[in-house]
């Protein structure tokens, strides 16, 4: 496929068959997918960004799909990025996106999309960013990331969110004081899930407490705790409201610009590197071939080599 | 600290202050550990890695130390390494480690590392492999590999051992489908563990049958399937022998020989990739810096801020 900058002028949410194209095309971390990313960077930054994190079984599909609906009540088009960490043992992703399509996946302003993080650089994928730098520059209002299954992704996703929402439910009274910081540190917005259950008043008044440790002060955003039945369809305007009030808190403070600026540092080292190694695939390739067996019989240090291979990186370049 | 290669002399299996003190120092990814990590190379590559893999609930740590339990007592040395995707939301390593120090961990013989992998590149750790390499030059026959949670490790810790032991109960009986292709592929020991349940007979029909569809050679190894009850000690000299039988048919073929290459040239990448994001925050931390406000505000690509940097990063070392 030759690149055509006029292609990307033809990306909007209703042409989901580009969006398809595209995404595929940036997931394969092709020269033509950098091309591309660098094309449409300058048509993003208007999409908002939501994480929905939390251990299994808190209800984050069916939260991201009632949290859809009310978006879409309100006249925005919303794109999903379904994380998943691809434990080979499930198969939660693909059936969550079937139960997902019947509700909400043939709609015109949705997309959906999963995003296997398997074999990719760090928990979440660099992939996942840049999916969602495509949906945003069709248009999309919201992107919403649901993590589907558990590991180093349910951190990560709150430095791509602008707003990260934490789903716990009730049971989880002393699961609460397992969280521990990871947890506590990432949430913008905490949902208390199933909140028909008795232990809900309980793991409220917990999770309060818990938040009450922390340092207060008016340039930091305090996350709000919410109660939800998302199955039922309660609570989820408060949501939108808690979401829609971090949104402007941190369009006022300086205080959530600190993380974006962090996250894109790390974004701009993590693309160098990808650069690097297709370059070094590329040119020294008949180098590290050469010198393999002397590494694999434990003669040649793998960090002696890869100096070698960095030196002649550089002198390639002289 | 400063480094004295003479310390690396007084590396052994006895010595666990000074293993634990190297290891620690190895994971910070200094340039201390990267010169301790190229001076003890050459005293690796006789331990014997073995990787334990499976579901939860599969009976991994179980299985580990009963094969511990059994190589001690043919008077070998072993240290385990536990890999822990670590989920934020489970306890699970800490609670297995403590299990575990009680039962064996306080022998002379044995030596027990929790590694965490968040937060690192790729699924099982860059730091994993630098740990065994240190248990390794310390003089261990064996290094076991125990994933503990669920995720990319799974998977990732069959390119870093050269057997791979892939547990299994048998009321995955489905399940047994449901893991396809990547399980299957880097098998080279089934343990079909907990037999004494009523579906054993037919799990153990059903993933033989799995595997019958596969292609045979004798050039390639065949994963025998065991059946065990690691709770009561039952199956496991079979799994030791099987293990030994494994690395007898390695070292007589060399098909075994292409996934230690393809593995080492990975890891020689990573490496030149850690040594280039070194040296790229040191040296470009100011043009970094200087544009990343309009990275932030969209108006620069990252990619494109990333492309100015390596170009910087490279005439620099003209």
């Amino acid at each position: 496929m030759k690149f055509d900058p006029e292609i990307l002028k033809k990306l909007s949410i209703n042409n989901k068959r580009l969006i398809a194209r595209i995404i595929s095309t940036v997931e394969s971390e092709s020269d033509l997918a950098i091309q591309i990313l660098k094309e449409l960077y300058i048509n993003t930054g208007t999409a908002y960004r939501i994480g929905i994190t939390g251990p299994p079984g808190a209800g984050k599909s069916t939260l991201t799909n009632q949290l859809t609906k009310h978006l879409l009540a309100l006249d925005k088009s919303v794109a999903i990025i379904a994380v998943d960490p691809t434990s080979p043992f499930s198969g939660g992703a693909l059936l969550g996106d079937r139960v997902r399509m019947n509700d909400i996946g043939m709609l015109d302003k949705v997309y959906i999309r999963s995003v296997a993080t398997r074999g990719s650089l760090g928990g979440l994928s660099k992939k996942t960013i840049d999916i969602a730098d495509v949906l945003d520059a069709a248009g999309f209002d919201y992107i919403i990331f649901e993590t589907v299954g558990v590991g180093q992704s349910e951190l990560d996703i709150a430095k791509i969110a602008d707003t990260t929402v934490v789903t716990l439910v009730p049971e989880s009274g002393d699961s609460i004081q397992a969280m521990k910081a990871g947890l506590m540190e990432i949430a913008d917005v905490f949902v208390l899930n199933k909140c028909d259950r008795p232990e809900a008043d309980k793991a409220y008044s917990s999770l309060q407490a818990t938040l009450h440790l922390r340092n207060f002060s008016v340039e930091v955003w305090q996350p709000p705790v919410l109660k939800t039945k998302a199955l039922l369809n309660e609570g989820i305007v408060e949501l939108v409201d808690n979401i829609e009030k971090h949104r402007k808190f941190c369009y006022e403070n300086s205080s959530c610009n600190k993380k974006r600026k962090k996250y894109f540092k790390e974004r701009i080292i993590n693309i160098v590197e990808l650069l690097v190694k297709k370059e070094i695939s590329d040119g020294s390739s008949k180098l590290i071939n050469d010198s393999l067996n002397n590494v694999v019989s434990g003669n040649l240090s793998p960090y002696k080599l890869a100096e070698e291979v960095l030196l002649n990186y550089k002198s390639s370049n002289k």
